[in-house]
């Protein structure tokens, strides 16, 4: 089944122990968009400037990704300037220049609204909200958030909660939202809120999937998956869209969406965030093979299990 | 096989968010050897004074723990007075007061000699290659360390490491002992120095077992355990001691030591830490079964495995 993303499309310029980049081709939707390519149909909905041009284009449509939907905008696409030090968890941004995004309005085409699968990700949840009443046949949505919006705009995100199916975010996030310091009981707190289930992100830790009581089938125990220990992480920008993009396309690809399901979507978010730091920006999700993804999945798997 | 543990009896007063407690039994040699004493025969030599009766030896004879290799001398057990915060891996020492331990010089009885399996605690790496040398016929040797010896003592800590088997330490340490940011590249170096494993512990997202080319077979391969998310960590005092106890015990426990058995013992090892930080102090360790230390196992295995 096909899978819709909701998000930005952005030139981010990133400097990080192992080099620098400038003006490389970013944004959640594409980092998104590439990781779900390997899976499903991809559809992307964001707005670019007068710089996006045939070589960005290219980079989507490489991938099979159906950009029909791009808006284009008089003015600037949407910049990103940042820098990491020796932790890659935390950016330093040294100037965000909103641009065209600053009036983004998402607009669902026509020929787009049957799709299955949708991702909202980190946008105003006034947006999310107003993405998922247009997309009100989809039959699981996933979604992303953070800190700006959980402390600035809290009523409105708790609303938009009410309809996202998996809600994605990082540890931190989840306890901020829940407003507890213990990551279970936060996760209980987020699923009273409305997803089934919540993905926190760990970072070099993996990540660990909290499903709501009677869920996505029985029982109730939460579920781990690992990251691969990388020996050098050249650029952490895009890790959790990647890890999203292969969450929720394995899941797309699926017939069914159930416990067992979503256990392996969780390997294969992993799997496509590790492959996304190894290289600046896109560069290693724009050519994977599929046997290199199940070879890494197969890696993931003898990390983590018993014989 | 049985399995010799040599490190501190403490006396603890802990405070945490879930409350305090004054003058609890505790040491590393102590939380270790509980948490063994479900898998193997362990016996145990430390130093403890006049204020060491009768009540704190029950604790020990109850888990059928050979203590006559604890050593008794004039003055005061050791004293560790310390608080936690929200975050459960930053201690704040109150009060360290070496008393009897200070001068503690780790002498094997003749009957313990023959033990196969090896335990280092945290003390003085010249003591743990004194206890070392002592033990020379031993089949396997675990050990642990700390940020004091890793900057104070490197030299003779480097030494020791040669004769050691299985260091376990934590990311930091790890990564401070090899002055390396990367966990990955930090465990190499540290596997250069001598160790055949090297496990490290990342506090409540488990712990990794990274391995030296060809020791424990083939493969190359680091392996990940989890922990258990609990809603609440009551007293982190000695996780990674009881860490070790169910990691080495069940080592200890099987007749021969390759990969497949390292990895339950990197399960067994966050089961026995789960269960400590439950109740303060060893509360938890000294009342468990078999039983229920295998259906936790259970647990990790469905919070970790596909089908």
């Amino acid at each position: 089944m096909s899978i819709l993303a909701v998000g930005s499309v952005a030139f981010d310029s990133i400097e990080t122990p192992s080099g620098k980049v400038e003006r490389e081709l970013g944004g959640s939707a594409t980092y998104f968009g590439l990781a779900a390519s390997y899976f499903t149909d991809v559809r992307i909905v964001a707005v670019v400037g007068d710089d996006f041009g045939p070589e960005q284009e290219a980079v989507f449509w490489r991938r099979g990704i159906d950009i029909r939907g791009l808006e284009r905008a008089p003015g600037k696409t949407f910049f990103w300037h940042g820098e990491y030090g020796a932790d890659p968890n935390a950016a330093r941004t040294r100037a965000t220049e909103l641009n065209v995004f600053q009036n983004f309005q998402p607009k669902i085409p026509a020929e787009y609204r049957d799709t299955e699968f949708l991702f909202l990700g980190n946008i105003d949840p006034r947006l999310q909200a107003d993405v998922r009443r247009q997309m009100n046949g989809a039959r699981l949505v996933g979604g992303d958030t953070m800190n700006y919006w959980i402390n600035g705009s809290r009523q409105q995100l708790v609303e938009t909660l009410k309809v996202i199916d998996v809600l994605m975010i990082n540890d931190t996030e989840a306890k901020m939202l829940a407003r507890e310091s213990s990551l279970p009981r936060a996760a209980r707190k987020v699923l009273a809120m409305g997803p089934k289930a919540l993905v926190t992100k760990h970072g070099e830790y993996g990540s660990t999937v909290f499903f709501r009581e009677g869920a996505f089938g029985i029982g109730h125990h939460p579920f781990r998956a690992p990251t691969l220990p990388l020996d050098e992480v050249r650029d952490p920008t895009g890790a959790g869209d990647s890890f999203g993009g292969g969450f929720m396309g394995y899941l797309a690809s699926q017939g069914e969406v159930n416990r067992e399901v979503l256990k392996r979507a969780m390997f294969y978010g992993g799997v496509m965030g590790s492959f996304a730091v190894e290289a600046f920006g896109t560069r290693r999700l724009q050519s994977l093979t599929r046997e290199q993804i199940d070879e890494r999945f197969a890696i993931f798997r003898e990390l983590t299990h018993l014989e």
